[in-house]
């Protein structure tokens, strides 16, 4: 690839990891966008917002995104890449959507990099697992709950995994990423564990203007989102909390049964 | 408290609640960076980095600290005071460790806000659930999980929750928060589950210079913690990606067991 912009490689090849937060472009970091202006070349995700390459003018900008499971770029291509704009440009960036270790194979892209002889660096990020507080929604909630659990529904099978099957028998709140094709048998899972009446949100392109909430409970939500069809990317929140987002009934109900409680 | 800085009231009473993220100054977003800039009062939590405040250099600095359950201000008169002080300089921005709506009770501000006639804006935060990611420990990886879970250890009865209980029984990953002081009650609770060789990290202090990973499984770490002496705030993380933290030997292995699948 000596035909693209060649440049004095006086410079410790280098990996920064950096979270580029949940779609919204002003949710990264001051320590990301300061990784980014020191960038020789930035490799980055589909859902990443182009907004946030121009904190790196200079440097080359590569796309290797993937989405919805269509990988346009291999992982394995994604980690050779890597190392060889390293080696041949000095500072890779690498930008990836929401944090770069909630479901990001960030882990692997750190390790191949050190395998291969970069110097790494982390930029931790915002993730979408905090997106439900845009609508509302708390993860977690005096009166309501002292835990969350966070799952993907991708499985190479179709078939939902145990730690999906587990999260619907026993955790008091959950968020589902890329569950949106599965949302019916989700849902199925909580019917069959009695927890039919659990309410459930849909939080899609949480960040963004044009993100909306889609509610209902577990018996409802197939239904719901076959009528309203959220997009991708979105987020599945099944738990009490849910039952909150943009609904001030609700919210003074709850406020009523904690208000009276020591605080 | 009209002999605090008054100031003409032309403008709407409002909350900005600002995750200020875990620690280190420079993982604030530049959302939240903008909303300081935009403040006539900032409300800032005792786990906040004095530094932020220099991007409010005009506004009120308030402390509302509160650490390791002993509360120096009351949540009753944090939300009071929220109020007050937007009806009386405009723009109140809460700025909370971590994000707002993961254990900060950034639920309740919002909802009391509400209620008192405030517009109230959100900016989501790092969570302090990222920190792991600073020590090499994945919160999900491939070959090793797909879910985690969050978890307070705090309760009033100075006993376990069902949630903790849970989590010790089924949840492959779980990060604990306020759980230094619970520890050897929760690693004894997963020996209990037949789960005593379970990888134990606690992260201390995440995303500042003398932050500091211990490790040990659920069999050892409460021995190795009374030696090592830790420093709170820390995250408890037990979970497989525990053992990968600054080792080697560890990653290698991973590494070889995932790189032959398809990527």
């Amino acid at each position: 690839m000596n035909f693209i912009k060649p440049k004095l490689m006086s410079k410790t090849p280098k990996l920064t990891l950096v979270g580029a937060g949940p779609g919204d472009p002003e949710l990264i970091t001051l320590k990301g966008l300061k990784a980014l202006q020191a960038a020789d070349v930035v490799l980055y995700d589909a859902l990443v917002d182009p907004e946030l390459l121009t904190y790196a003018p200079d440097a080359l900008h590569i796309p290797v995104g993937k989405r919805a499971g269509k990988s346009s770029v291999s992982q394995d291509t994604i980690n050779s890449l890597i190392v060889q704009y390293a080696k041949e440009h000095g500072h890779v960036v690498r930008l990836k959507g929401g944090d770069p270790f909630v479901f990001g194979r960030g882990f692997e892209e750190k390790a191949f990099a050190e395998q291969h002889g970069l110097e790494v660096d982390v930029v931790v990020g915002v993730s979408s697992v905090m997106l439900p507080g845009y609508f509302g929604i708390p993860l977690t909630c005096r009166g309501i709950n002292q835990s969350f659990t966070v799952v993907t529904a991708t499985t190479r099978e179709g078939k939902l995994s145990d730690e999906v099957l587990n999260a619907a028998a026993y955790a008091p709140t959950t968020l589902f990423f890329m569950g949106l094709g599965k949302l019916d048998m989700i849902a199925e899972a909580y019917v069959q564990n009695g927890r039919g009446e659990l309410p459930v949100a849909i939080v899609s392109k949480g960040s963004h203007k044009d993100g909306e909430v889609i509610k209902g409970t577990a018996n409802t939500i197939a239904e719901v989102a076959a009528k309203k069809q959220p997009e991708a990317p979105a987020l599945l929140v099944f738990g009490e909390g849910a039952a909150l987002a943009s609904n001030e009934q609700q919210v003074n109900q709850w406020w009523e049964t904690v208000k009276t409680e020591v605080a």
